[in-house]
């Protein structure tokens, strides 16, 4: 063997007999007690504690994405719990491993086109790079992340009200300024209602707060986790997963012996 | 068919156009912007707001869980993140698996024992029942949930450390109590240090929040995603599977060659 | 540090510039246009090639347990690759995250009561070995492993028809003595139907194979991986996952908004 | 609500009391006892049994798959295993999640370029076909799908094996050329050994067979599946997930320590 062999280092943290330490900070004089989750994950993310305003609008952020209902994540992750009550946690993974492009992808997506962007273009006006984001997903006829909502409209409620909490709170810059601009050029070129949703609100603040794009989708996996816990608590009191499969199963079955009866 | 449907109903979330409602609060009016992460698990998880006392308890437990270092779960989280770079969903998803018996199991075994022996002996003294436990584990020759630390002696620092948070914010009831009289009775009845380490000091403070034993487990899982974002959002930057990989097959490889060498 | 390290090494297999070797074969030359799916399952179980008889009675067991129409895990993997339809990889693993103590769960169950009552009773007869066998679960109230199934009554035909390809190819020992022994003995002691079923079946034969019952869930998993993608591939081309999610937030959202409307 | 439900059907599998039938075969007349795992496969995808040449062409694309030794993926699995080890099934979930764009997406990304530029140019030579496509991955400076190996130089054997076992059962047809010459033109164009490799032969190969390169990424799950399950039968008898994990774990330590240490 000729390799040469990398170093393997990691500042997250480590234990000794009487510590842990977490990024540099003390876990038990330093977090247990004074942080909430959000502000641990922020840590976590950041390798620093966030200022007020930054603990307010990452949890914020946070707090949005926790819970959407019944999503297929949630059906999931109830499905899995009802084959393997013992753990919980695979429950919680399956629900998870179905967060992909259609929706965190959207916030990573979101947030990569928004940081690229103004990288690359620091002196151009929103409204011309707006402009030239929306003309280039319409040719490639591939939908904008962070535009639209089949739901919520003509307004997405959550991209709003995080849009307020960042002016309130000093995050307001020229990424936000730069989603907004492109919903406005989505809204003009297509002739409909192309408002900023949540994630894409979401990938725009990321960028306010300085984390990397390819952080927004981990940041939608910590709130989507919380949520998915959720649904098994309530799963365990009042079980839908059985009736779901029932049903599902009775239906196809109808249906495939039809075929067969009515076969010559 | 002649199976009776059951209704399919959940309490969790639901949207219409212009509102989405989280366990009956507004999520734009209500939510973002004034509740922290932390908060928004309690809410999932128990319906309601948490008060001040509640929500310092419970973030409590929940950022002790986050980072434990390079973990097992951390560890394949980055191997999969290694594999499948366009799903760190699913990256969070393997690493979770991991989450079983050893580690998530035991804060939800000690809450159960601790709940299921309240429930059963209202009566008894804490050191009748403590003793009681123990022995049973002890014949069963299997070890006791929440009890004992193979590095952290002869105290587990967070276990302290969230006592004294829950005895300053009311929450050092029974449960807390009788915790304790297990790792006391253990201690004795073993004759060498056997604190409450961090999942037995958790498990005796959901006890004391009202969280079923049940959802403990789902409680060490919100904890542990954050963490395991965290990782990968480090092996971004500083990436470490890799050479955990090559080393690891390298040395097999060596074996392996070695063996077959030394054949006849 | 102090502590000793230990060696790393693997019998699985390894690559040179020009070779490929599996347990000891060469991919090449031995495996690839040589040996099924099956066969190959079994020189990675066994660490060598099957006799005939054994490829056999192997394959079957494998393929018995591939398809069983819409289960849980089918429709968990469904809804995931809807969410994630980049990652078919993950879709199929969160299906295998649902094959639990249910159901994967019982076919180890099975292999290990047998293969520990065989050796700790070698003298024994069948009879008493099984009646002591359910007397135990009886009064643990507790199901019996590979025993009894809700729908396929009086007789599992996959069962019957596993223990016939296990008679005609030399299979059907004392394990399958005492798996049939312990339907017997459930049927006679609770007074209903109590037949072996397809995991009971599968559990006696991996035995007879000489297969350890710790690996007999892995077999399990085998031909689970085999449907789950045939049910992925379905998905593609006759798409049901939307379908279930819709119906079912639908559901949920319908029977939530007349409870809001109901209240004071 | 005014949504039309859209019905729920599936030709997969149903169950009676009595009969068990897979894509309209009897499970117990037509299956067990009589096809391997990978005709069963080979069902489950094509919804018909493959003719003997289909049955050794399929089954040696699927061995190809299963064994690579100490792979990222198998080192997760063996990671989660040790952290859940009731729960095999999920570690074999966790390997199949590293199962992304790197190995998986290759298989199904050559399929899908052979299968687009035939059908797009049934006119077109072989070679002018080829050089067009290396032209175009060159520009965008991404790598060929199924075109080169780090290890395996100038040729991948498992690629020739698989070719060969195409040429002699007759599905040596036009995607089998197509692939060959796409690393005829890369060699010219980049001046480099760059020969096709397993996933390439294997993407070729499923479309010779009809199969949609939807499904080829499938095809690489069910083979790794087994190969997950091998690795985890292994781990149970010599495990090494705790000295990976170990050793990880002390050198990320001792790295920090030594940082801490000399800081000012």
């Amino acid at each position: 063997m000729t390799r040469k062999a990398m170093p393997i280092s990691s500042e997250m943290g480590w234990s000794s007999v009487d510590r842990i330490l977490v990024r540099g900070y003390d876990l038990c004089d330093d977090i247990i007690g004074k942080l909430n989750l959000g502000d641990m994950a922020y840590l976590e993310i950041t390798g620093r504690l966030p200022s007020e305003a930054e603990s307010t609008m990452f949890n914020a952020i946070l707090v949005t994405l926790v819970e959407h209902g019944l999503t297929p994540m949630a059906i999931a992750a109830r499905l899995t719990y009802l084959g393997a009550p013992e753990s919980l946690q695979s429950a919680v993974a399956a629900g998870l491993c179905g967060m992909g492009t259609t929706f965190a992808g959207t916030a990573e997506g979101a947030a990569r086109v928004l940081h690229e962007t103004l990288a690359d273009n620091p002196e151009q006006s929103i409204e011309v790079m707006s402009d030239d984001i929306v003309s280039r997903y319409r040719s490639a006829k591939t939908s904008i992340p962070g535009i639209g909502h089949n739901l919520h409209k003509p307004q997405d409620p959550r991209a709003t009200r995080l849009f307020k909490v960042a002016e309130e709170h000093g995050f307001s810059g020229r990424y936000v300024k730069l989603m907004k601009g492109i919903a406005d050029a989505a809204t003009r070129q297509f002739g409909k209602d192309l408002p900023v949703n949540a994630t894409g609100a979401i990938g725009a603040l990321c960028c306010e707060l300085g984390i990397s794009w390819k952080a927004a989708r981990g940041i939608a996996v910590m709130g989507r986790s919380v949520g998915l816990v959720g649904h098994l608590v309530e799963e365990q009191g009042n079980p839908i997963a059985k009736e779901v499969w029932l049903r599902t199963e009775e239906e196809a079955h109808d249906n495939a012996q039809h075929e067969e009866e009515s076969a010559p």
